[in-house]
Protein backbone atom coordinates (compact mmCIF):
# COMPACT_ATOMS: atom_id res chain seq x y z
CA UNK A 1 0.00 0.00 0.00
CA UNK A 2 0.85 3.68 -0.95
CA UNK A 3 3.11 5.30 2.40
CA UNK A 4 1.67 8.46 3.42
CA UNK A 5 3.58 11.00 4.87
CA UNK A 6 3.02 14.84 6.54
CA UNK A 7 5.30 17.43 5.26
CA UNK A 8 5.41 20.39 7.56
CA UNK A 9 5.22 23.63 6.20
CA UNK A 10 6.10 26.92 8.88
CA UNK A 11 6.94 30.32 7.73
CA UNK A 12 10.66 30.24 8.09
CA UNK A 13 11.41 26.83 6.76
CA UNK A 14 14.36 26.36 4.95
CA UNK A 15 12.91 25.90 1.28
CA UNK A 16 15.48 23.43 0.06
CA UNK A 17 15.27 21.46 3.07
CA UNK A 18 11.16 21.05 1.81
CA UNK A 19 11.16 21.19 -1.41
CA UNK A 20 13.74 18.70 -1.84
CA UNK A 21 11.96 16.51 0.87
CA UNK A 22 9.12 16.55 -1.22
CA UNK A 23 10.22 16.13 -4.03
CA UNK A 24 12.71 13.30 -3.77
CA UNK A 25 9.70 11.50 -2.05
CA UNK A 26 7.28 11.58 -4.60
CA UNK A 27 9.79 10.58 -6.93
CA UNK A 28 10.14 7.33 -4.69
CA UNK A 29 6.13 6.99 -4.72
CA UNK A 30 5.56 8.34 -1.96
CA UNK A 31 2.19 10.10 -1.30
CA UNK A 32 3.29 13.44 0.74
CA UNK A 33 0.49 15.85 2.03
CA UNK A 34 2.12 19.73 2.63
CA UNK A 35 0.47 21.03 5.75
CA UNK A 36 1.29 24.40 6.78
CA UNK A 37 1.57 24.82 10.55
CA UNK A 38 -1.01 27.90 10.50
CA UNK A 39 -1.82 29.31 6.80
CA UNK A 40 -1.61 27.97 3.64
CA UNK A 41 0.48 30.25 1.57
CA UNK A 42 4.31 29.95 3.09
CA UNK A 43 7.04 32.55 3.16
CA UNK A 44 10.19 30.67 3.33
CA UNK A 45 13.65 31.18 5.01
CA UNK A 46 14.85 33.17 1.46
CA UNK A 47 11.28 34.49 0.84
CA UNK A 48 10.86 31.85 -1.35
CA UNK A 49 6.65 31.32 -1.42
CA UNK A 50 5.22 27.90 -0.90
CA UNK A 51 1.67 26.94 -1.71
CA UNK A 52 0.29 24.07 1.27
CA UNK A 53 -1.64 21.49 0.15
CA UNK A 54 -3.76 21.48 3.57
CA UNK A 55 -2.91 23.16 6.90
CA UNK A 56 -1.66 20.99 10.15
CA UNK A 57 -5.54 21.34 11.76
CA UNK A 58 -7.33 20.06 8.81
CA UNK A 59 -4.50 17.34 8.59
CA UNK A 60 -4.18 16.30 11.79
CA UNK A 61 -7.30 13.60 11.67
CA UNK A 62 -6.18 12.13 8.32
CA UNK A 63 -3.76 8.99 8.97
CA UNK A 64 -0.30 8.48 7.82
CA UNK A 65 2.90 6.56 8.18
CA UNK A 66 5.50 9.16 8.70
CA UNK A 67 6.00 13.19 10.04
CA UNK A 68 8.85 15.56 8.35
CA UNK A 69 10.00 18.41 9.46
CA UNK A 70 11.89 20.91 7.86
CA UNK A 71 14.69 23.07 8.84
CA UNK A 72 14.80 26.65 8.79
CA UNK A 73 15.74 28.98 12.18
CA UNK A 74 12.35 30.46 11.75
CA UNK A 75 10.14 27.59 10.90
CA UNK A 76 11.49 25.99 13.86
CA UNK A 77 10.96 28.50 16.35
CA UNK A 78 6.99 28.49 14.41
CA UNK A 79 7.06 24.50 15.24
CA UNK A 80 8.44 24.52 18.40
CA UNK A 81 6.19 27.18 19.50
CA UNK A 82 2.86 25.03 18.10
CA UNK A 83 0.48 23.12 20.64
CA UNK A 84 -1.26 21.49 18.36
CA UNK A 85 2.20 20.27 16.74
CA UNK A 86 3.75 19.14 19.76
CA UNK A 87 0.36 16.79 20.30
CA UNK A 88 0.59 15.47 16.89
CA UNK A 89 4.36 14.54 17.36
CA UNK A 90 3.40 12.78 20.13
CA UNK A 91 0.59 10.83 18.99
CA UNK A 92 3.04 9.62 16.33
CA UNK A 93 5.51 8.67 18.66
CA UNK A 94 3.05 6.92 20.51
CA UNK A 95 1.93 4.84 17.50
CA UNK A 96 5.67 3.90 16.58
CA UNK A 97 5.78 5.83 13.64
CA UNK A 98 8.83 7.43 11.64
CA UNK A 99 9.52 10.61 12.78
CA UNK A 100 12.22 12.90 11.10
CA UNK A 101 13.46 16.45 11.23
CA UNK A 102 16.21 17.94 9.49
CA UNK A 103 18.82 20.94 10.24
CA UNK A 104 17.23 23.45 13.41
CA UNK A 105 14.04 21.09 13.12
CA UNK A 106 15.29 18.64 16.02
CA UNK A 107 15.14 21.34 18.42
CA UNK A 108 11.23 21.10 17.62
CA UNK A 109 11.30 17.30 19.05
CA UNK A 110 13.53 18.65 22.09
CA UNK A 111 11.04 21.82 23.04
CA UNK A 112 7.79 19.28 22.85
CA UNK A 113 9.89 16.29 24.59
CA UNK A 114 9.51 13.92 21.81
CA UNK A 115 11.55 10.79 21.63
CA UNK A 116 13.93 11.87 24.50
CA UNK A 117 16.42 9.55 25.37
CA UNK A 118 17.39 8.56 21.86
CA UNK A 119 20.51 9.25 19.21
CA UNK A 120 19.99 12.22 17.01
CA UNK A 121 22.16 14.79 15.11
CA UNK A 122 21.18 18.22 13.86
CA UNK A 123 22.41 21.67 12.71
CA UNK A 124 26.03 21.36 14.14
CA UNK A 125 25.04 25.09 16.20
CA UNK A 126 22.54 23.19 18.36
CA UNK A 127 24.40 20.71 19.92
CA UNK A 128 24.49 21.57 23.40
CA UNK A 129 20.71 21.99 23.59
CA UNK A 130 20.47 18.32 23.48
CA UNK A 131 22.78 17.59 26.53
CA UNK A 132 21.47 14.97 28.91
CA UNK A 133 18.44 14.25 26.86
CA UNK A 134 19.46 12.80 23.41
CA UNK A 135 22.62 11.23 22.72
CA UNK A 136 24.18 13.30 19.59
CA UNK A 137 25.98 12.49 16.71
CA UNK A 138 28.00 14.61 14.92
CA UNK A 139 30.27 12.42 12.32
CA UNK A 140 27.43 11.21 9.67
CA UNK A 141 24.83 13.29 7.52
CA UNK A 142 21.46 11.20 8.79
CA UNK A 143 21.20 9.14 11.88
CA UNK A 144 18.52 7.33 12.50
CA UNK A 145 17.33 5.38 16.10
CA UNK A 146 14.35 3.15 15.92
CA UNK A 147 11.74 5.66 14.16
CA UNK A 148 13.60 8.74 14.14
CA UNK A 149 15.58 9.91 11.95
CA UNK A 150 17.68 13.59 11.79
CA UNK A 151 19.65 15.25 9.31
CA UNK A 152 21.88 17.99 9.55
CA UNK A 153 21.37 21.02 7.15
CA UNK A 154 20.67 22.28 3.49
CA UNK A 155 23.69 20.04 2.13
CA UNK A 156 22.70 16.64 3.72
CA UNK A 157 18.72 17.23 2.44
CA UNK A 158 19.21 14.21 -0.73
CA UNK A 159 20.48 12.07 2.21
CA UNK A 160 18.01 12.58 4.48
CA UNK A 161 15.15 12.42 1.99
CA UNK A 162 16.82 9.35 0.33
CA UNK A 163 17.23 7.42 3.47
CA UNK A 164 13.55 8.23 4.42
CA UNK A 165 12.70 6.50 1.01
CA UNK A 166 14.69 3.83 2.32
CA UNK A 167 12.54 3.24 5.09
CA UNK A 168 9.28 3.52 3.68
CA UNK A 169 9.62 2.25 -0.07
CA UNK A 170 12.90 0.01 -0.16
CA UNK A 171 16.52 0.73 -0.95
CA UNK A 172 15.75 -0.60 -5.25
CA UNK A 173 13.44 1.88 -5.58
CA UNK A 174 15.16 4.52 -3.83
CA UNK A 175 18.47 3.32 -5.87
CA UNK A 176 16.62 4.26 -9.08
CA UNK A 177 15.57 7.52 -8.31
CA UNK A 178 18.98 8.48 -6.68
CA UNK A 179 20.40 7.70 -9.82
CA UNK A 180 17.34 9.43 -11.95
CA UNK A 181 18.34 12.61 -10.38
CA UNK A 182 22.29 12.27 -10.76
CA UNK A 183 22.71 12.01 -7.14
CA UNK A 184 25.33 9.54 -5.65
CA UNK A 185 24.18 8.22 -2.62
CA UNK A 186 26.47 8.34 0.31
CA UNK B 1 27.57 46.86 -6.79
CA UNK B 2 24.48 44.30 -5.79
CA UNK B 3 24.23 41.75 -8.88
CA UNK B 4 20.75 40.78 -10.20
CA UNK B 5 19.85 37.72 -11.54
CA UNK B 6 16.47 36.55 -13.02
CA UNK B 7 15.44 33.22 -12.29
CA UNK B 8 12.68 32.24 -14.58
CA UNK B 9 9.27 29.64 -13.05
CA UNK B 10 7.56 28.23 -15.95
CA UNK B 11 4.84 25.65 -14.85
CA UNK B 12 6.87 22.34 -14.83
CA UNK B 13 9.84 23.38 -13.58
CA UNK B 14 11.84 21.20 -11.43
CA UNK B 15 11.14 22.25 -7.57
CA UNK B 16 14.41 21.72 -6.70
CA UNK B 17 16.65 22.61 -9.27
CA UNK B 18 14.37 26.04 -9.38
CA UNK B 19 14.73 26.62 -5.15
CA UNK B 20 18.13 25.56 -4.87
CA UNK B 21 19.23 28.15 -7.19
CA UNK B 22 17.28 31.00 -5.45
CA UNK B 23 18.06 29.69 -2.38
CA UNK B 24 21.65 29.44 -2.75
CA UNK B 25 22.36 32.77 -4.56
CA UNK B 26 20.12 34.53 -2.22
CA UNK B 27 22.78 33.15 0.76
CA UNK B 28 25.37 34.49 -1.46
CA UNK B 29 23.57 38.25 -1.67
CA UNK B 30 22.66 38.07 -5.24
CA UNK B 31 20.13 40.13 -5.85
CA UNK B 32 17.58 37.27 -7.46
CA UNK B 33 14.20 38.17 -9.20
CA UNK B 34 11.55 34.96 -9.37
CA UNK B 35 9.94 35.33 -12.78
CA UNK B 36 7.07 32.89 -13.87
CA UNK B 37 6.95 32.47 -17.65
CA UNK B 38 3.08 33.46 -17.73
CA UNK B 39 1.51 32.97 -14.31
CA UNK B 40 2.79 33.97 -10.81
CA UNK B 41 1.30 30.93 -9.21
CA UNK B 42 3.12 27.84 -11.19
CA UNK B 43 2.86 24.10 -10.04
CA UNK B 44 6.03 22.19 -10.65
CA UNK B 45 7.07 19.17 -11.99
CA UNK B 46 6.29 17.09 -9.09
CA UNK B 47 3.01 19.29 -7.55
CA UNK B 48 4.99 22.01 -5.77
CA UNK B 49 2.92 24.85 -5.79
CA UNK B 50 5.46 28.47 -5.98
CA UNK B 51 4.30 31.86 -5.99
CA UNK B 52 6.57 33.83 -8.44
CA UNK B 53 7.65 37.92 -7.37
CA UNK B 54 6.81 38.54 -11.33
CA UNK B 55 5.67 37.33 -14.45
CA UNK B 56 8.68 37.85 -17.36
CA UNK B 57 6.36 39.99 -19.54
CA UNK B 58 6.72 42.44 -16.51
CA UNK B 59 10.92 41.56 -15.16
CA UNK B 60 12.06 41.69 -18.94
CA UNK B 61 11.93 45.61 -18.95
CA UNK B 62 14.13 45.45 -15.93
CA UNK B 63 17.95 45.30 -16.12
CA UNK B 64 19.80 41.76 -15.07
CA UNK B 65 23.20 40.54 -14.93
CA UNK B 66 22.28 37.33 -15.54
CA UNK B 67 18.96 34.96 -16.15
CA UNK B 68 18.75 31.27 -14.68
CA UNK B 69 16.39 28.52 -16.50
CA UNK B 70 15.66 25.63 -14.31
CA UNK B 71 15.01 22.18 -16.02
CA UNK B 72 11.66 20.00 -15.68
CA UNK B 73 10.41 18.50 -18.85
CA UNK B 74 7.05 20.42 -18.97
CA UNK B 75 9.07 23.53 -17.64
CA UNK B 76 11.26 22.78 -20.37
CA UNK B 77 8.96 22.84 -23.32
CA UNK B 78 6.72 25.99 -21.87
CA UNK B 79 10.09 27.87 -22.16
CA UNK B 80 10.95 26.58 -25.39
CA UNK B 81 7.80 27.46 -26.72
CA UNK B 82 7.80 31.23 -25.44
CA UNK B 83 8.56 33.84 -28.22
CA UNK B 84 9.30 36.34 -25.33
CA UNK B 85 11.95 34.11 -23.37
CA UNK B 86 13.52 33.52 -26.90
CA UNK B 87 13.61 37.18 -27.00
CA UNK B 88 14.79 37.89 -23.34
CA UNK B 89 17.31 35.16 -24.01
CA UNK B 90 19.03 37.23 -26.88
CA UNK B 91 19.35 40.19 -25.37
CA UNK B 92 21.60 38.64 -22.92
CA UNK B 93 23.56 37.15 -25.48
CA UNK B 94 24.04 40.09 -27.32
CA UNK B 95 24.80 42.17 -24.13
CA UNK B 96 27.34 39.32 -22.93
CA UNK B 97 25.69 38.44 -19.79
CA UNK B 98 25.66 35.36 -18.11
CA UNK B 99 22.78 32.59 -19.14
CA UNK B 100 22.51 29.69 -16.94
CA UNK B 101 20.70 26.67 -17.42
CA UNK B 102 20.50 23.05 -15.62
CA UNK B 103 18.97 19.39 -16.72
CA UNK B 104 16.45 20.18 -19.82
CA UNK B 105 17.04 23.51 -19.36
CA UNK B 106 19.70 23.91 -22.16
CA UNK B 107 17.19 22.90 -24.77
CA UNK B 108 15.59 25.49 -24.39
CA UNK B 109 18.87 27.42 -25.89
CA UNK B 110 19.01 25.08 -28.62
CA UNK B 111 15.30 25.60 -29.63
CA UNK B 112 15.53 29.55 -29.44
CA UNK B 113 19.52 29.25 -31.26
CA UNK B 114 21.24 30.98 -28.40
CA UNK B 115 24.75 30.86 -27.48
CA UNK B 116 25.51 28.53 -30.67
CA UNK B 117 28.66 26.75 -30.92
CA UNK B 118 29.30 26.87 -27.58
CA UNK B 119 30.45 24.34 -25.07
CA UNK B 120 27.61 22.76 -22.68
CA UNK B 121 25.91 19.63 -20.85
CA UNK B 122 22.49 18.88 -19.73
CA UNK B 123 20.28 15.82 -18.60
CA UNK B 124 22.28 12.99 -20.00
CA UNK B 125 18.68 11.85 -22.69
CA UNK B 126 19.11 15.17 -24.19
CA UNK B 127 22.57 14.99 -25.54
CA UNK B 128 21.83 13.83 -28.76
CA UNK B 129 19.90 16.97 -29.45
CA UNK B 130 22.94 19.22 -29.28
CA UNK B 131 25.02 17.58 -32.25
CA UNK B 132 26.56 19.16 -34.48
CA UNK B 133 25.19 22.76 -32.87
CA UNK B 134 27.33 22.82 -29.58
CA UNK B 135 29.92 20.80 -27.81
CA UNK B 136 28.62 18.71 -25.63
CA UNK B 137 30.70 17.71 -22.30
CA UNK B 138 29.38 14.57 -20.71
CA UNK B 139 31.92 14.23 -18.19
CA UNK B 140 31.42 17.47 -15.47
CA UNK B 141 28.83 18.67 -13.40
CA UNK B 142 28.79 22.21 -14.06
CA UNK B 143 30.28 23.35 -17.41
CA UNK B 144 31.23 26.77 -18.03
CA UNK B 145 32.38 28.45 -21.48
CA UNK B 146 32.48 31.93 -21.58
CA UNK B 147 29.00 33.45 -20.41
CA UNK B 148 27.39 30.42 -20.53
CA UNK B 149 27.07 27.69 -17.71
CA UNK B 150 25.19 24.92 -17.69
CA UNK B 151 24.28 21.51 -15.50
CA UNK B 152 22.76 18.43 -15.41
CA UNK B 153 20.10 17.43 -13.26
CA UNK B 154 18.67 17.80 -9.69
CA UNK B 155 21.75 15.88 -8.60
CA UNK B 156 24.12 18.70 -9.52
CA UNK B 157 22.29 21.61 -8.28
CA UNK B 158 24.18 22.76 -5.60
CA UNK B 159 27.29 22.74 -8.03
CA UNK B 160 25.35 24.78 -10.45
CA UNK B 161 23.77 27.22 -7.92
CA UNK B 162 27.69 27.73 -6.31
CA UNK B 163 29.16 28.23 -9.70
CA UNK B 164 26.72 30.76 -10.26
CA UNK B 165 27.66 32.37 -6.89
CA UNK B 166 31.18 32.59 -7.80
CA UNK B 167 30.86 33.71 -11.14
CA UNK B 168 28.91 36.95 -9.60
CA UNK B 169 30.07 37.48 -6.21
CA UNK B 170 33.77 35.40 -6.14
CA UNK B 171 34.84 32.51 -4.44
CA UNK B 172 35.14 33.41 -1.01
CA UNK B 173 31.55 34.40 -0.22
CA UNK B 174 30.65 31.33 -1.70
CA UNK B 175 33.12 29.01 -0.10
CA UNK B 176 31.24 30.86 3.17
CA UNK B 177 27.29 30.08 2.24
CA UNK B 178 28.59 26.24 1.08
CA UNK B 179 30.05 25.80 4.89
CA UNK B 180 27.33 27.33 6.12
CA UNK B 181 25.25 24.85 4.34
CA UNK B 182 27.14 22.22 5.04
CA UNK B 183 27.72 21.13 1.76
CA UNK B 184 30.96 19.79 0.18
CA UNK B 185 32.18 21.75 -2.79
CA UNK B 186 32.91 19.64 -5.93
Amino acid sequence: MTKKLLMLLPHGAEEMEFVICVDVLRRCGVNVTVAGLTDKTVKCSRDVVIKADTTLEEAANEDFDAIALPGGLGGSKAMSGSTKLGEVLKSFESKGKLIAAICAAPTVLLTHSVALGKTLTSYPSFKDEFAGKYTYVEDKTVVVDGNLVTSRGPGTAFDFALKLGEILVGLDKTKQVAKGMLYNMH
